[in-house]
């Protein structure tokens, strides 16, 4: 991967600049400070150890701790300051803009209570307020360009799939096998890493629950959380052998270039217990319907609700998205630079598809002690409706034994 | 691996809460609320969703949302009560211990000001404080089960450094190769993701520097950073191929158990430069002499200093932890439950060493745009001096091309 391949077009990184400035306005923030690595990646282009600052109106700046070479390569930001501390930076930006803001955004969802105690010591004459919503409301939206990024880290997904397919057989551990279909697709631009925003949530791109590990309710914000590899990491794939005959979830996430992909599919060596098909069958079912529904101008609201209900009509109420004292209250997440991004296809968040938006859409079904069923894509809200990201195949995969 | 073998033992979370407890009067601190996943692990011995409540005397209670019949299988806490949200936490208190603490401790180092505003508010006749110094005061001694686990994660990554040795060859490309060992890790019981505390640091277990990959300085804080994957992902193994006679620095980080081992060793296929050879040989000496200061009483700024002066003397000073404008202000750091923990062997923090404490101590040398060198093992400090917990022979890998 060579780096001008990878590299933010300039008009992009403009675009996403204005959007935030249009809407700091109606949150009374006269700039923003960004911090968090990918929302600095997101506005300026590179990942360098640094912080953006975004006046309302005007050009930003970018101050670089570490490494100022690689971060003027990477970004088109006009102006560049490398520093030695961040203790510089509100001299720095008085000389710069002449008046400080009077009000300055940070993104108070991230950033620790210790850090945000020493930037308001820093900028003791501004007023610290939360700018997050501004950067979500930015990053909601994936432009063109980016649909076009999803849409490769789609294609790398697609071929790691096929590749599961090949290499699958019994007798591996969840583990094994994970490393190596996620060894597959590191050769073909995998990064590895999947990032998540919330401090309580870990991403990780094995999650793999075969047979009774699908049955494991657990900590996560998911239908099933698996068995995990010990009590200290209590999810995702553990050290159970996968065997014939069973259902298997492989719930597969990937990223190429800083963007992500999320797909699961259920996979079966052999045969799958017809229970089992049936539910996987459901889940399709109810991924496709929800597909038709999604336009510009619904709500996300509405399509949780006619999730629940066609699972109700399918007969499988009591499992789907969770055992029923432990049901999860969305279907679908948002998706981007980050694999859990707002907005979120959920119960009364009031949010509204726009053309734009982005989101992993997984139907599941989790039967306690038994095993989990479920699909999931990533799609797009188009002008007119939704179209998929994904290519994965919208099928079970059923593979013969080796 | 089953769920019982890796139970922290009741007498193990007892200690640890006595510990804390011991620390709270000279914070002025009622009580601690643990949150933060790793924390609460430590604490309870377990990772299930919820929330530790600790008082400054008396019997600790354990809150979980989710998953409860997991959490009361893995935790010796006497008290768990199942919640369906954290907003019943503060009647639930109040029954339980009848006069509520006045001062509360949270992890502020670790939560993020929206959650902690959320925590305030709740507990509104609180003061919330923060509570981090008691943790990390409790966390960095280890006691004897838990150097135990950490010889166990040794030794996997003891068979991971020979597998290295069996499979490493040219033309594979710094991630994939990357992705064959930790594959061969997993199957042994490698928990895949590394654990970092620090919210703007990212852990990952593939920082392969091959040849001028280790020569890349960039945004973290180490020596050298690699190019990574991409401008969004900077850092690490890429896509550059392993090659013939070139130096290859390999720092690998495993866990077990949710503990980890952080480990670097170089290796050549055929054979490294003379240059690269020279440094690296140094860097094992700054290493072993390290090692032969390191005991109770004496300052981790003593052994930093240590450390800078003894490259001088080598004639490496240009190089040792980076380049002249971007070293490195440590050259070992704590180890547990997280990659990267207090304290720090380093400039200026006045850290005495103690029997228990564990570190991973790092003397490494950038020669920019041109490769790195370094050694990389963990050792423990005991009552008279201090012991390796690594058990990857201390050399440099020189394989034969295949």
């Amino acid at each position: 991967m060579v780096i001008q391949d990878t590299q933010v077009p300039a008009e992009e990184i403009g675009l996403r600049i204005s959007r935030a400035q249009d809407t700091m306005a109606d949150h009374r923030i006269d700039g923003i400070i960004i911090i968090q690595r990918v929302d600095l990646y997101y506005f300026s282009g590179t990942a360098q150890n640094g912080l953006l600052y975004i006046p309302h109106e005007g050009e930003p700046v970018l101050f670089v701790r570490k490494y100022a070479p690689r971060a003027k390569k990477e970004s088109s930001i006009q102006q560049i300051i490398e520093i030695g501390s961040v203790t510089e930076i509100p001299s720095l930006m008085k000389d710069i803009y002449q008046k400080m803001p009077g009000t300055l955004g940070l993104e108070l969802d991230v950033l620790p209570v210790n850090d945000f105690r020493f930037y308001c010591d820093l900028f003791e004459e501004q007023k610290c307020m939360d700018g997050s919503p501004i950067i979500h409301k930015a990053r909601m939206i994936k432009s063109e360009w980016e649909i076009g990024m999803m849409k490769a880290v789609a294609e790398l997904s697609r071929k790691t799939f096929r590749y599961m397919q090949e290499v699958i057989e019994p007798g591996l551990t969840e583990m094994e096998f994970s490393g190596m279909f996620e060894t597959f697709s590191r050769k073909h631009g995998h990064g590895g890493q999947l990032r998540v925003r919330d401090y309580l949530t870990e991403g990780y791109p094995w999650h793999v629950l075969s047979g009774k590990s699908g049955g494991m309710v657990g900590l996560l914000d998911a239908p099933a959380s698996g068995e995990g590899t010990s009590p200290a990491f209590p999810c995702g794939a553990g050290s159970k052998k996968l065997a014939e005959n069973e259902p298997i979830m492989i719930d597969f996430g990937a990223v190429l270039n800083g963007y992500h992909i999320d797909e699961t599919r259920m996979f079966a060596i052999g045969t799958m217990p017809e229970k089992a098909y049936r539910a996987s069958l459901a889940a399709i079912e109810i991924h496709n319907r929800i597909l038709e529904q999604a336009k510009p101008g619904v709500s996300t609201d509405f399509l949780f609700q006619f999730s629940r209900d066609l699972s109700k009509s399918l007969g499988f109420d009591a499992f789907f998205l969770g055992p029923p004292d432990h049901k999860v209250s969305f279907v679908g997440h948002g998706i981007g630079l980050e694999l859990v991004e707002p907005p979120f296809i959920a119960k009364n968040r009031g949010v509204v598809l726009e053309p734009g938006m982005v989101f992993a859409l997984e139907p599941k079904m989790v039967f306690e002690n038994e095993f989990s069923a479920g699909v999931e894509s990533v799609f797009h809200v188009t002008e007119r409706g939704a179209r998929l990201i994904s290519t994965v195949p919208v099928e079970i995969f059923i593979v013969n034994p080796r």
